[in-house]
């Protein structure tokens, strides 16, 4: 089954649109773990076991494995491996580059990796999307409207009447031959987000900045009412508790955002 | 000292802007390496002594080594160490995400890995280069006009008289307070190329897109002849050879290349 049908279906079975965002920053990572000579995997598998009960997908962010180096890497193949199937897997990876270096990047996240969907910077034109939009089962989120303010002198340009992540937006609707594209589109924006939504009214969306960014949930469900979507949220989850019990907090915090989100669904 | 400052000591001391380019791919490397375990790091190794006297950089492309997964990473990182220190590095990553992410990539590569330089992508907004930008002795590529065919229908958005590369460049200049950016502009966009040099005299760049993917060495040098400039040329020597003499014949092909560089330097 494709991911977006996946995703569709789970949504349902699970009365949720969670994703839990793992991204695990030493400098946060409760003191009883960072202990451990193995914390950086004990710590994600742990939260994972507790939050997947209430969320449809797990979102990995390279940046924060990638500052572990080699043994980061490491880590993320094994948490891929233990991964229910009752959960989507997502590469926040944000790669973008041409011909065979996409390839290269595809191959290493939807093959070797085996990542479910991943993230996708549209900089270098439609062409260095190609290699992942190959890969037909698998979802591919293309950035679009990111949830940070700085985004707004390129994602805006030229002007409010035909801004680029609009161009972007209807580009995608039109190579998404194997329906398997979404867009990322974050939630701090509701303006640009309900222009993007009447646009684009059938692409999937990756809607970042809930919670420690800004975004308000209410907004963001209240915004895209009938569609397939995914809202990451990771430091109000993997961060809810700091003690012994952190991982049954992350737990909590999850079904508690769950509980919120399923009176949208 | 500064990144463009010793790029620009290393290019009047060996006479060459030549970046050699590692994209270990493993079905070009010569059956007689690939026969061995330790294929990617002899290989790259080889090259690297090889080509070091006629290069002032080597560029490596992260795609090629996240293929190997956490095996890569970990050739990356011995491979980083073993430049002799009359080459610098540019970490070809391309990677662009916001705040705290962006700091963990720039960390894992500007510190970790300690490359001399990186490329960034700038969809995201300048506030996501902050963390890179703060390396001040640190060299930033920012993708601007890119080599391949597709980047024309964001990159030249909305028109050719006000086109997004052009927006950008103008913006790399206004913040590059600590004289530590770049722009990556292809060789192959001749006639884009010529309004970007107009618009930012004073940018050094890094120009791909010479050789296999169809850029003329000539109309590139000749196009910047007083710039602090890089040219990233990867296939053509790096594969130069299939024999076991394929770290000889990249050498010389690196050298016929700083050749005929020298006449325009």
């Amino acid at each position: 089954m494709a991911f977006f049908e996946k995703l569709n279906e789970l949504k349902a079975q699970k009365n949720s649109v969670l994703c839990v965002g793992i991204d695990p920053d030493y400098e946060k990572i409760p003191a009883v773990v960072r202990r451990q000579d193995d914390f950086l995997l004990t710590f994600c598998q742990r939260i994972i076991e507790a939050t997947a009960p209430y969320c449809i997908a797990f979102k990995f962010n390279f940046a924060f494995f990638e500052a572990f180096g080699a043994a980061g890497w490491e880590v993320l193949a094994r948490l891929r491996r233990s991964v229910p199937p009752h959960c989507l897997t997502v590469a926040d990876a944000k790669r973008g580059d041409i011909g065979n270096s996409a390839r290269h990047y595809a191959g290493a996240i939807l093959e070797h990796l085996d990542f479910d969907a991943v993230t996708v910077n549209p900089y270098l034109g439609f062409d260095a999307c190609e290699p992942f939009l190959n890969y037909s089962e698998k979802g591919l989120f293309i950035l679009c409207l990111t949830s940070n303010p700085g985004a707004r002198e390129i994602q805006d340009y030229p002007d409010r009447d035909a801004p680029l992540f609009l161009h972007i937006a209807r580009r995608v609707q039109e190579i998404n031959i194997h329906k398997n594209c979404g867009l990322v589109a974050g939630a701090t924006k509701p303006d640009q987000l309900r222009v993007l939504c009447e646009a684009v009214p059938d692409l999937p969306l990756l809607m970042p900045g809930v919670g420690a960014q800004g975004g308000s949930l209410d907004d963001a469900l209240q915004a895209v009412p009938h569609r397939n979507i995914l809202v990451p949220i990771s430091r109000s989850i993997i961060y809810a508790g700091e003690g012994e019990d952190f991982a049954e907090a992350a737990g909590k915090a999850a079904q508690a955002l769950q509980q919120h989100m399923q009176r949208y669904l």
